[in-house]
């Protein structure tokens, strides 16, 4: 089952070098959720040959242009392509206003219905949540209100082990093994033990999304032992005091969180545009936390379950 | 002396092969002008190394969202960037609105100053206007407010002709002489007679920008024989029928357009995402007005003195 981070923007407040701005697209399990939507996401999406269709959940940090300023141009070509499916949008207060605004001088009624979601500030909470995968604001310490976001699978069915799935037996109670259960005849003696026929279920994989932070230990509880971790690293050790300024954080930072928390791979973005050349972030981070990766435009990193 | 319209972007309403949504640069006289400022307008101009420290002034024809979504973001970085100098934004109601509305959110306040002016429905009215040139709204007609508008060179100065310039004159007089003057003497007498020692000036040069509109006769008057005239060709004649509902142009109607105001080039943009090749759109109004040119990203097309 799929489980995907698609980066179509990892660069700082300002472009540069060919680098956009954030951006990413999350696939879990066929569901595809957008985190951040930068300007020229939907231009990205086209190049990367990304359908914008199936997307349904679009979570936005924060309010800074860098964050949100392709979400207008992609409402725009979904309602030109006649999209009728909801869409669901989660962000702090003001895009309800940002985007009713535009949509009123430009006389533009939206084929589909958009839902907005509002998110509150330094809180941790479920927004989210279907069968099969649930979504968590993460508390991010910015300039203005901003949140990461916890991508979790729930916890799975087990397995059949179908060497051992007897003969003649019905589809219901196969679900019913999954579920972990036993089956019982109608005199009460057990049929199948649950154990003899099934193997425990896949690992349930996670994702954290934390852009745009300043270093921040108390982060660590809510994301510890997770997949992937995309922590920003707007600067490297050498503009410390500027992300301390600017409550950005360092490669060192970003792997520190990343170690701390136990995560199995670290990804990096959100670079300035002070860096044309990104290894002495990812040689800074390394240092500190060997599997970590820079996010780059196009890049898709799989977690395997 | 300059005078040059660069394309940054020429697609509709929808982004498409490669195409980027309205917005030029128009250079006359060292001034910079941007005309539409659609999605990723910034990070055109990085693509074409082309600095927009110096743009003063921005014209937006409308506000549906493929002419104006990549304002904010240019904005933004003028800001990080640190811009001083005054900003003038042109805009038919709203655009104060929506840019406010969204500099709120951000906690941003621009470190230069936005004057806003506000354009009004079919009104012609020269907006701007300096030394040498002249910009004047050019009323079209679309689904909301719209206006084209009318760059034009101011009349110039008489050149001096070296070959007969006396030993000894000062510099006021030659001044004098570029306006046309004679020079005269103390006593009465004249001194330098005007024709003797000057050229006629330059002529003066003019670039019309019409789009987004329906095909309408009335804007013929307004744009009679000038040098260069981009006119929205959305679609192709077998689409005339959509060209009417959508008050869009054809690439025919847009040659009718150049060939009754008998212009000397014509400019064709704002291609729908249906063509891929845009062969049909070119050939379509070549039999009609030959003078004409697909606007492409990067080109740049000088109107010679």
């Amino acid at each position: 089952m799929s489980f995907k981070v698609t980066i179509l923007g990892s660069s700082g407040a300002l472009p540069a070098y060919g680098r956009h701005p954030s951006a990413q697209l999350v696939e879990i399990q066929n569901r595809y959720f957008m985190v951040d939507c930068g300007e020229g996401a939907q231009m990205q999406m086209m190049r990367l040959e990304i359908s914008y269709h199936r997307i349904n959940h679009i979570f936005i940090s924060h309010l800074h242009g860098d964050h949100y300023l392709g979400l207008m141009g992609l409402l725009f070509t979904m309602h030109l392509q006649r999209r009728t499916s909801d869409l669901h949008l989660y962000s702090h207060r003001g895009l309800d206003e940002i985007i009713t605004t535009q949509l009123r001088y430009s006389r533009s009624s939206p084929s589909f219905k958009i839902i907005f979601h509002r998110l509150e500030k330094d809180e941790r909470k479920i927004i989210f949540e279907d069968d099969a995968v649930s979504v968590e604001t993460i508390p991010l310490h910015h300039k203005i209100r901003c949140s990461g976001f916890l991508f979790r699978e729930k916890p799975k069915l087990k397995r059949i082990d179908k060497t051992k799935l007897p003969a003649g037996i019905l589809i219901n109670q196969i679900a019913s093994l999954k579920k972990g259960e036993d089956i019982f005849q109608e005199n009460g003696d057990i049929l199948y033990k649950n154990e003899n026929y099934t193997l425990p279920p896949k690992r349930s994989r996670s994702y954290a999304y934390c852009s745009d932070t300043a270093f921040q230990k108390r982060i660590v509880e809510q994301i510890k032992n997770i997949d992937l971790l995309y922590h920003e690293a707007t600067f490297a050790n050498d503009e410390e005091s500027k992300a301390n300024e600017t409550l950005h954080s360092t490669a060192e930072q970003a792997a520190t969180i990343a170690k701390l928390a136990n995560v199995n791979k670290l990804l990096l973005g959100h670079f300035s545009a002070r860096y044309k050349d990104l290894t002495p972030i990812l040689e800074e981070a390394k240092r500190i936390f060997p599997n970590v990766q820079l996010a780059m435009e196009g890049d898709e990193i799989t977690v395997q379950e």
